[in-house]
Formats: structure tokens, C-alpha cells, sequence
């Protein structure tokens, strides 16, 4: 039988979230059914509820960064067991045929796209898919990730499903790792988590910013190095020495700059797009030494469950600031003006709390 | 003793290229003296000849496609002897010493830069270099490369020292080849050479071209599809389906066509750079497919013998006319009109023969 969900959902890019119920599917035999705990808050969240990017579906009840405990499964469900804490991140469902889903890597399924955890065509009850911002949740169990790490960490936690995998799947791709010199540029929500974890795989870290007092809090984080980028001398020290770099700003920005900074057969991987171009690249600067310009986006299921176990082992969580549901209008409001250390994470039992 | 050489120079930016002498150094220990029999036309020497890149010297003298016979080594000289059909490119010397030159890719010089063949610092006669539009020259034997064509070939081995080792280097680096699909964008001296290369190394070839009467063309010299890239519906049926495509147009033009082109993991690189930024390509068309846009310049030296020995076992060389070196200005104004089918190279027997 459909459940009733508690959430919350703007009703139109002009309105404030607000309270919202709607109907979860039955649990078929492949679901999760998972109560949600907690759920981070991305950018992409607000984007989508405020219309920023083409094309929101309303009423639209926004989350990607999903963290609960399982609370039925079904019959042909092998992986999960009631009870079991448990993440759901970016996607919800891909056609599982094609190559890339039959390489886990969903994120670029190239039949039907993957489905988005909310703003997606909802293939089985019609309408569209509602995300995190609600009590619980039905998941198809190839979607659904464990959770390893302590209860005590889950809020830091739910960041991961989506902050983490988008930089942690550029990290693992462009091999950081010891030896490697890493660039992270922007130190935000994804930025603080590229950070930690090339610390982490062993990189060495040199975290760029155009804000001095963000330094001391990059090398607490991991960052072995802190460069302003706003300072052409220190950029110039770091010329040509860069084996890769991770540009999580999605502000329309110089990238020539950095490209600069790379070394021969050097990348530079942008996790965010803008919603104003970049000033056009150089092409000298990827002429003289080979080097390149990417993209990539989340990562695939199979990573996923990759980076949350790396995280477990090596005690990484998200650094967050956990706020009721009813204070989403605020979070959104510091968050366009970057006063949040790093992510904001809704603590689901406000919702249920509420009448 | 230094001998003198006869060649032709421009005197400045707007005068055209004439009769010229200079003096070439003596044959050092470690070096090659040459005869140059043929030199191709690239369009960089059109753009130093005639100061539309910053910092031409003067009097220039281009020319980097040289193939001739050695008169004379050094005495440390033990891979070449007089009589050899040897080439030079676009490098006649480097430090040597730094981790690209160890490697073979003395075009990523890291201390002092590669020394280019003309318009570039002579660090043994002091002044600078002048390049192959002249009866003789004498190069370091590091820079020198065999020529292993039948000798009647050898007009059409000369483009392959720049246009076929541009070529050439990319195609091999992101590993064109059996089971690829391998797009080739422009038609021109660099874009004939990439064609006949990625299909002679087993890749399945799709040429783009903006002009329906070079379709047959582009299919003589190898390509198995060719593309007119006005026509969306055709570029759409090739959506998503390179592993690799090769860049050869110099002028500004719309990435983004080709960036949808690519597959996941897909890479198109660029070996012109354009006096005009191109627009600024999409960041999505990055992110979604995990693609890349890079750069290439040249080759290294043990990479252009293996071109040259590549080329010599099947059969290729560039597609020519040749002309007279008092016919240079013609040919110049015929190249900005791309009306040369695809390279023009001097006979150096004009010069000689000449009062």
C-alpha cells in the first residue's frame, strides 16, 4: 500500500518552502523502504526549488544527501535487513542495460539518463520524484548504499552521498595519491570535502581560496599547503607543478589561472558548472603541455558505496551545521552568501515533530 | 669555418620574403650539416614571416618541415654519415637535462624551452635562428631524424616534421588505433595528415568538414564517414559516440558541436590555437560523459622517428604541390585562401639555382 509522507516543498519558484504531504509507492519486491534521519542541504537543492536551472517540477520537495534506517524490504531484497542505517544519494533509478550501468557507472546511463532522487519523471506512480526533504523514503535496493560509520556521525554523513562522491570520483579517476600534487580550488561545501579526502588517499594537498581567513581552517581540514589565489606571486611559486586539480567553484571565474599551475599531462577537472560561461580558456595553455580541461559529475553506485567505506576507515564525515526543517529559508539565505562551514544537514525529526 | 647560406627572409613584417645570405655555424662535434633538398609551408611560418604572433625577429627566415642529405658530421656524430636522407623539425635543441627532455618530449622543455628551428635565440652564434627556407643547415644530431622513404618520395616527407608529427603524437597519446572511433575535424595540411594517420593505425575514421566538395576527397585519403558539420541532423547521429576526436582548425569556431560527439571518458584535443578565443565551451558538455578538452603541440624527437618510420612502412606522405621558393608569396596568399590541397613544399633546387 502508498504511505503518506510528511516534507517540505516549494509550490512555485517564488514561494518559501512550506509543509507538503504526498504519497510514497508501495514497497515492491525489489525496495527499501528507509526512514529518513537526516538530509543535506546542496546547492543544487536550491537552484532546483527556485527555478534557477530550467525546468523544476512543482510542488518540488528538494534532497539528495539521504541518511535513515531501513524500515521494510522487499521479498527479493538480499543486501539490506530492517533496521540498517543506510544512505541514498543523486539517482534513484537508471536502465541498468546499457554500458555504462552495467560498469556502475549510472551517473552517465546513456538510454534514459539516470533518474534524479527528486525533480525526475517518477516511472512508477507518475508525476515526479520527491527527494529528501521528508520522513521516509522508497528506494529500488541497487540505489540504496550502507552506511558504516558510527550513529553518532550520521548527520555528518549525509553530505557524503552527494558532496563526497562528486569529489571523491574526479580524485580516484585522476589517481591522487601519494607522489601526486593535488589543487583544490573553492573551499565550500565540496571543496572542504576534496580537501580531506586527497589528504586522505595521500595526496599532497594544496588548497587554493581568495580568502585569507579561510587558510588556517583549509589546513585544519587536510590541506598541507594554503595558496590566495588572489596573489599572483604565490600562484607564480606553484607554476607547472600540479599532477591534478579539482575546481569545485561554480561561479563564472578565470580558469586560466589554474591551468597554469598544472604540470605536463596535468588535468584540471570542474565539478560545478556555471550559470554564466567561463571566460574561454587558453589554448595555449593546453598546447604547452598537453594539458587538459574535464568535467565529471557524482559518481556511480558502485563508488559510492567505495568512498562511504573509505570514509568509515578513515573517520571522515562532512563538517556540517544541523538546523530544523523549519529554518531551510535561513540555511538557503547563508548559503548564497557562503556563511556555512561547510554543509547544512536537516535533522528529519523536526519534520516529524511537527503537527 | 662558417659557411654561408643562401635562403629567403622577410626584412620586416610587411615586406615579402627575398633573397637573403647569412652565415650558418661550423660543424661541431655533435652536429649534422645538411643539405636541404625540400622544405614544407606551414602556416606558422606565414603568421612569423609576416609578425602576426608577437616577437618575430627579423630578418626571419622560416621554415621548419626540412628534409635534405648530410655533407658533413662531427666527430662525436655515430647515428648519421654523410649521404643520409635525414629531416629536421620544428626543434633544433633543448636543455637535455629536465624530466620531459629525459622523456623524449623535448617540445615540454622545462628549464629553457625548446630552441625552435627559426625565430628563436641562437645560443651559438648568438642572433637567432633562421629555419629551413635556405640551401643548408646544421643542426645538433639529438634534433636530426632518418629518413627511410625511397628518395623519389622525399617532397612529400617533408609536412610530415611538423603537420605529420602534430598529427601523429596525439593520435598515438590518447591511443587511436583497432576498436576506435576516432573523429578528424578540418581538412587542411594537419587535418590530411590526421586522416591518413588514424586510419593507418587501424582506428575507424569520421572526417568533419564545413565544405560538401571535400567529401570524396576525405574519403581517398582514408576516412571511412566524413561529416559535413553544417548539417545538424548528421552531426546528431554521431551523438555520444567518439573515443576520440582530433582538432585541427585554427580559427575560432563552436567546440560544443564536437564535445557532444564524444563518448564517456571521451577527449577531443585541439593542436591549433586560434587567434580569436573560441566561445566558451559548455561545462555540462564536460560534466555529463566525465570528457575532456586538451591540448597538443608537436612531438618529441624519438616520436617523430617513430612517425617517419611509421609513415615509411605505410606509405604515407603529405598530398603536395611544389613550388619554386620565388613562388612563397603566391603560396601564401593561395593558403589563406586554403587553396592548396594540402601542402605547399619548396623545392630547394629554385634557391640553389638561382643567381
Amino acid at each position: 500500500m502508498p504511505s503518506q509522507a510528511k516534507a517540505y516543498a516549494a509550490q512555485s519558484a517564488t514561494t518559501p518552502l512550506a509543509p507538503f504531504s504526498f504519497e510514497r509507492r508501495d514497497v515492491r519486491p525489489d525496495d527499501v523502504a528507509i526512514d529518513i534521519l537526516f538530509c543535506g542541504v546542496c546547492h543544487s537543492d536550491l537552484h532546483t526549488a527556485r527555478g534557477e536551472w530550467d525546468g523544476t517540477l512543482y510542488p518540488c520537495v528538494p534532497g539528495h544527501e539521504i541518511v535513515g534506517r531501513v524500515t521494510a524490504v522487499g521479498g527479493d531484497v538480499t543486501k539490506f535487513q530492517v533496521g540498517d542505517l543506510v544512505g541514498v544519494g543523486c539517482m534513484v533509478d537508471s536502465c541498468g542495460h546499457c554500458p555504462s550501468c552495467q560498469a556502475s557507472e549510472e551517473q552517465f546511463c546513456e538510454t534514459t539518463g539516470f533518474v534524479g532522487t527528486y525533480n525526475a519523471p517518477d516511472t512508477v506512480l507518475g508525476g515526479h520524484t520527491f527527494g529528501g526533504y521528508s520522513d521516509h523514503i522508497v528506494v529500488k535496493d541497487r540505489f540504496v548504499v550502507k552506511v558504516g560509520h558510527d550513529e553518532q556521525d550520521l548527520a555528518g554523513v549525509a553530505p557524503l552521498l552527494c558532496a563526497g562522491i562528486t569529489t571523491y570520483s574526479p580524485l580516484r579517476h585522476w589517481q591522487a595519491g601519494p607522489g601526486k600534487k593535488v589543487g583544490v580550488v573553492g573551499i565550500g561545501g565540496l571543496g572542504h570535502m576534496g580537501i580531506k579526502l586527497a589528504a586522505a588517499m595521500g595526496a599532497h594537498v594544496v588548497a587554493f581560496t581568495t580568502s585569507a581567513d579561510k587558510v588556517e581552517d583549509a589546513k585544519r581540514l587536510g590541506a598541507h599547503e594554503v595558496v590566495i589565489s588572489r596573489d599572483p606571486e604565490a600562484m607564480a611559486a606553484h607554476a607547472g607543478s600540479f599532477d591534478f586539480i579539482l575546481n569545485t567553484v561554480a561561479a563564472s571565474h578565470d580558469l586560466d589561472q589554474f591551468m597554469v599551475l598544472l604540470r605536463r599531462d596535468g588535468t584540471m577537472t570542474l565539478v560545478g558548472a556555471p550559470e554564466h560561461p567561463h571566460p574561454s580558456p587558453s589554448i595555449w595553455n593546453l598546447l604547452m603541455g598537453r594539458r587538459s580541461i574535464a568535467g565529471s559529475p557524482i559518481g556511480g553506485i558502485a563508488e559510492t558505496q567505495e568512498m562511504l567505506d573509505f570514509c568509515r576507515d578513515h573517520g571522515i564525515t562532512a563538517d556540517i551545521e544541523i538546523i530544523p526543517i523549519q529554518e531551510i529559508e535561513t540555511a538557503y539565505a547563508r548559503m548564497l552568501k557562503s556563511d556555512i562551514k561547510y554543509r547544512f544537514v536537516i535533522d528529519m525529526a523536526s519534520l516529524k515533530q511537527a503537527a
